[in-house]
């Protein structure tokens, strides 16, 4: 008999062997038959595998990550399975589960090719397929055995990989006639996939080496019901209505020039103005939490990257450096801001007292990608940190910590991003010697994360091993409102500038001691982080932000000069906005001003102008009634002041 | 007889050969015993020579800069004369007047040099050689004659001056035995030199090529009265107690690394305060004036550039092209955010009703610098502009320079400039061949500035053939508390840019026009200014700008937690200060803050705590009194309005 712990701690006994789809049956007639894998001790294993010794055992369902992984990594062989049905011959590369979905690279031979137009006909057959309730059987296999199959297969790049295989660590799948080399895991059979999309055919490297042979790479993606695809679908629209790039360019945010360059955003005066909003309260709210703004230049001299430690980093993947007409004299554009504000430490002597020390920088840095991994503002290839750098003492780690998530938070709630996690990121305990700085600090500093986490009640996963060399970190993620995650502020330790850069300062008993170093940037980007906004919030703004809140509409040209004296009313409590006095029906700029997502519309006729009203109407939520234009600047405060302070 | 028309206007004869001393005794003994040298037809020369035909004249003192300029010219050859007494063999070089004073480069010969010891000797024997009254002969020489003497005399310098010279153009020049080859033109004898001091000695090579021989360069200066030399000692003193690269540091604004690199300023937290609070002051200044801001990356393409024409400009003696992994590309550090805001223009069409478009960035640009030519924030690599590009119609030029007349005043009456004049650059009407642009164009424009100008009623000099070649400008001056002129703003037509960018606009016929684009920075540099603004103000700054404006200063602990509650309400009307709560004298508290230049003390004790009030101490005034504490704002914020809107 062998002890199975379930997740909520509760035991039951089985007899050795037992399957996960046993223990799933003794728990509920309903989760045995949603149940599509299980994790055994933290490894995710098929159902059906028998089980030998006393486990934590964890039932995966379509609900969890692991259960979804196992569907669609089943679905990629359910794919290769149509492919080679459709088209004989087919080579297979590999065909794992992605983050959405799934993907099989595939060599189809000379003079064929698969376009989206084909689409149709591969869905249909894995459809088909799908409904023979296939079980995909797992088998080791002899090495010799797997290359004797795949040679009489005549499939190169599967034999490619058996040959980096150790023999006996080998096994092969089947399901109905398909056979694959695979580690598994997969679902018991193929019934479970119900609705099969395929996404997209793009080209991919032989093991991603560009010097390789170029192969086929298919994504899909599958759901247990038809229902979900469909709103998986319609949620891809939605993602592409919303994309930052297409509202970027309608709201004349920001532009790219071929001549300017690749990767350098130019924001537009739309989107400097709400670029320098985001600064400035930012900038308050940092000042507010005793930071000093420094500005510093976006260059600085090989010297300065020598000692950083940068220079042996930059690589000929890197902007190169900007000679001067000085033999030697080397610049470079600054990848990052900290040396700067190292050199900046250093200007002055500093005591135990002056710290913490938190200097702060809207830097713009410049780092070189290539061209086609650019991506509208996520993916550029300069942009401005929302940077700072605390120079503290190793006692003063965690109250910085907390401050800096209470900051991070204010900033999230402020635009609008509920739902956020972090993952703290630390040593791995096993190998201490690859980490500089001294265990001491690096204990003090770890706590000191994972208390501040605690007490601020931050959800957290921590990942051993993840931390830099250089110290422990903290990153946030936040989910927008389609559900995609995105890393965005980060908090780092930093043991190693301090030590490079022999930064000091006096302590109580006068000895000379090494301060601790935190990057920190709540947005991350600017650039980035207006990117995720925008798709977040599909381009409308949080009121606050937006870079029009109000749209005083005059029904005919008789109240045009009382729209002027709203207008200026509202002008004078510094709210943006503006007239439409054109020569248009009222209907007509009701619908203009909705397009172009002005938060509020204020409607002015004969009733309004008598009773010294608006009335207001709210962006997609229609009509909200008649109000004094006193209450409704009071309303409009009321509303900006529940978002920031 | 021949007519001399005098500055008045008024016109007197005499007869032919008249010097410019008879016409000044001709007006009144004071005038001739003050007349220095003369004007005639623009061209300035010798009181005592001839006049053979009628022109107009003006008869030049020490208030005149003709005047001033023949004074120093004469003191260098005072000093030369003095050198060859007191050091027999030297060679000389030339020794013209400068702005403040003159020098002369000698050759001493091997093995002698002059440091500032030697100073006293050489001053007292040229006021010894003044006294002799010695009168400044002038005798035409002919070109062999001028060989054969300098040769006699072995002065390779002189020699190689005369190799230039064409055969009948060469003069000497003589005072009592000292003869010197020279275009004059000179006072009538060395009897006004009644104040000498001589102020630096330095290395200059020969005609200023660094393949010659280093001569030793000899700074001095004269006056007609031992009081103006001491007056002007005091203000040379005064100026090294404002410069700003001292107080820059003293008040810890900026900072300088050498990691980072020569010339490029780091910005510290109170200079950066500084520095923000001025360019919101321009943001918001600008913004009312129909400004909008825009954001652009600090590199460019060499594409953007060869559209530009920068390009062909970039030599070896520039920043060098920063290169990439891509073979063939290439990135520019920006020189200047035109090009930029040019394709910020091109993002869309732009109809007649779009103009002016006034595209404003504080533009962060890098301009390569020799080392030796670098100071301070004067001359730095790196400096940001306050920067802007209005592209409008023809017709609206004169519009456009009348409003950033009034935005670069507005600028300088806010921060204390009030002596300020303009120069008006045109075009060369003898040779318009090398200008671009139509000349109907060329007219529009030049009047437009000088209609401007005189409706502004603004200060101008006009200089033909000063305008670019792309079009004409106005430049403005200010003279700072020392009496020193700076330049400041600039504005610029261009004709150029538009062209080399094909930018258009569509004119209400549908017809398809160029824009004009004017340039144009109130401030120029924001690093220049601030280190214009740090020595015009010796580091009190306007109220509206200090970093501190207001220190309370309790006369106790007991007063602390009144201090507190005035901080508190002050604060609440943001105005920035501190709380002095050390456990010092008041005296010595006051003192602090006075020699940090806060402009406000407000100093409490058991008085004020009762009745509700503050005892007000003024930076550099004094005691004003006590006040409640909201007169006090009111009367702060009175102070502050004066200067800003």
């Amino acid at each position: 008999m062998i002890d199975i712990t379930l997740p909520d701690g509760s035991v039951r006994q089985f007899e050795a062997g037992a399957t996960g789809y046993d223990v799933a049956a003794s728990i509920s007639e309903g989760l045995a038959r949603n149940a599509l894998a299980v994790r055994v001790d933290g490894e995710v294993r098929d159902l059906h595998r028998p089980i030998d010794q006393s486990s934590n055992l964890e039932i995966l369902t379509w609900n969890d990550a692991g259960g979804k992984m196992a569907f669609w990594h089943s679905s990629a062989h359910l794919l290769a399975e149509a492919l080679e049905a459709l088209y004989p011959g087919v080579k297979l590369g590999i065909g794992p589960a992605i983050e959405n979905g799934f993907y099989y690279d595939i060599d189809l031979g000379e003079g064929r090719t698969i376009s989206t137009d084909d689409f149709p006909a591969i869905e249909k057959k894995m459809l088909e397929l799908a409904k023979q309730k296939s079980r995909f059987e797992c088998r080791p296999v002899p090495k010799a055995e797997a290359v004797a199959y795949f040679t009489e297969k005549d499939d190169p790049y599967k034999l490619d990989l058996i040959d980096r295989l150790e023999d006996g660590s080998i096994t092969f799948y089947q399901q109905g006639n398909f056979v694959d080399l695979c580690r598994g895991p997969h679902l018991p059979d193929t019934s479970p996939i119900k609705a099969v999309k395929l996404l997209n055919v793009a080209g991919a490297y032989w093991r991603g080496d560009e010097k390789n042979k170029q192969l086929t790479r298919i994504y899909g993606i599958t759901f247990p019901k038809a229902k979900e695809l469909t709103e998986y679908l319609e949620k891809l629209e939605e993602a592409k209505r919303r994309d930052h790039r297409k509202l970027g360019k309608e709201l004349e945010l920001f532009a790219f020039s071929e001549k300017v360059g690749a990767g350098l955003p130019l924001w537009l005066p739309k989107g400097t103005a709400l670029r320098e909003r985001l600064e400035q309260f930012l900038r308050k709210a940092q000042i507010k939490s005793g930071y000093l703004p420094v500005v510093t230049p976006h260059i600085g001299s090989k010297e300065l990257y020598v000692t950083s430690g940068h220079y042996e980093k930059y690589g000929a993947d890197s902007f190169q450096p900007i000679k001067t007409p000085n033999p030697g004299e080397e610049f470079f554009l600054k990848p990052m801001n900290c040396p700067h504000h190292c050199e900046i430490y250093k200007t002055k002597p500093r005591s135990y007292r002056d710290l913490p020390l938190r200097l702060a920088e809207f830097g713009t840095v410049y780092r070189y990608e290539q061209s086609g991994e650019l991506h509208g503002l996520t993916r550029v290839r300069g942009f401005t940190q929302d940077d700072a750098h605390i120079f503290c003492r190793p006692d003063q780690v965690k109250d910085e910590f907390k401050k800096v998530i209470d900051l991070v938070l204010y900033v999230f709630r402020a635009l609008g991003f509920e739902d956020y996690t972090a993952q703290i990121s630390l040593r791995d305990p096993e190998n201490k010697t690859k980490y500089i700085g001294s265990d001491e600090n690096w204990a003090l500093a770890e706590s000191a994360i994972q208390e501040a986490a605690t007490e601020k009640g931050l959800p957290t996963v921590t990942e051993y091993g993840e931390a830099a060399f250089y110290g422990p970190k903290l990153d946030f993620m936040v989910r927008d409102a389609l559900g995609r995650k995105w890393q965005l502020g980060t908090i780092q330790v930093d043991y190693n500038l301090p030590e490079r850069f022999d930064l000091e300062y006096v302590a109580p008993d006068n000895s000379r001691q090494r301060p601790v170093m935190l990057h920190r940037a709540p947005f991350g980007s600017l650039e980035r982080f207006v990117a995720v906004l925008i798709e977040h919030c599909a381009g409308n703004f949080p009121l606050w932000l937006a870079p029009e809140q109000f749209a005083v509409l005059p029904i005919s040209e008789k109240y045009q000069e009382y729209a002027q004296q709203v207008y200026d009313r509202l002008q004078g409590e510094e709210l943006r906005g503006s007239i439409d006095n054109r020569d248009e029906k009222i209907g007509r700029k009701i619908r203009d001003a909705e397009i172009s997502k002005v938060p509020y519309m204020l409607i002015v006729g004969e009733k309004e102008q008598e009773n010294g009203q608006v009335s207001v109407r709210r962006h997609g939520e229609g009509d909200v009634g008649s109000l004094p234009v006193e209450e409704f600047i009071a309303k409009f405060q009321a509303e900006v002041a529940a978002l920031i302070k």
